[in-house]
């Protein structure tokens, strides 16, 4: 499928509600899982989307409209374990919901231009990308944020499915480390 | 974890509300998308878990329950191919959120107790089961098919995040075949 504005900007919106209801009330040990050491937990997976709205991807979208040649921040993948070490998962799932509805009226602000969707930017890591790989990117992170939140979820019952864990095949995916 | 059968219930009510928040009112190009032949789009999802409801999870509790020694009927995964040729995604939403709803006060009906939950089944498959395991089963079952739609939906994006792709793994993750 080709990148749409509209539709990109409709699942953005989507991701905090997503999040509340599968998320919201949940108990520690729902939340607080993880698949093992420097992965996330569910209660991680909103801290790090929330980086993301604060260091990520309106930053990195005001440096390619500005035309700066010089390369994105790097995206800190633990800025949240300091940041949010107090933090109660409601008030960081409102906290997400609040910053995305502000960052998406930023975006709508802009009336992007096909042009403005293929100005370049400068990735510290994989080079020269696009607005719209970068748009393209965070609705792609969202989702795989919010499929990791759930697979971390499904793994806590993996000693109570019994025979059925072949038929279950959540339970034996795993996040794939980064090279 | 061990299962609980209060959280199970809390989890498994969540599905309906997560699916209606993620896929409601969005576009067929998103919602009809399939990673390979025989395999779900977020609609067959929908479908699918409605199946679960009508076939499968209640009707399976209940032979347990009144120790009944013959076999599970199979769960037939492509039930909701003809079943729903005609519905639309917004009605078989609406429709899977009130067969949750009413499974969900079946079960909470029965006044589980512990030796209740060690009764045995015979799955026709995976031959002796217990109802625990048939009910720790639902909760994975869900999450995993709520990770499936979510990971089809990003593949929809792969050829529009460029370089971004590396970082992305729920891009290439895929349905492990069943053996």
């Amino acid at each position: 499928m080709e990148f749409d504005l509209e539709q990109s900007i409709d699942l953005l919106a989507r991701t905090p509600g997503t999040l509340k209801t599968l998320l919201g009330g949940l108990s520690d040990s729902w939340i607080r899982a993880r698949e093992g050491p420097n992965t996330f937990s569910p209660f991680d997976v909103v801290g790090h989307l929330i980086d993301g709205e604060e260091t990520d991807w309106i930053p990195r979208a005001r440096m390619i409209l500005a035309r700066e040649a010089r390369a994105f921040e790097p995206y800190d993948r633990f800025r949240h374990h300091t940041r949010n070490a107090d933090r109660t998962l409601a008030s960081l799932l409102d906290e997400f919901a609040d910053l995305r509805a502000k960052n998406l009226a930023v975006v709508r602000s802009w009336n992007l231009t096909t042009d403005d969707l293929n100005l370049p930017g400068q990735h510290p890591a994989l080079g020269a990308v696009t607005l719209k790989q970068l748009l393209s990117t965070w609705v792609v992170h969202d989702l795989g944020h919010i499929a990791q939140a759930v697979r971390v979820m499904a793994k806590q019952y993996a000693d109570e499915v019994g025979p059925w864990m072949r038929f279950l095949p959540v339970l034996t995916d795993r996040e794939v480390p980064r090279s």
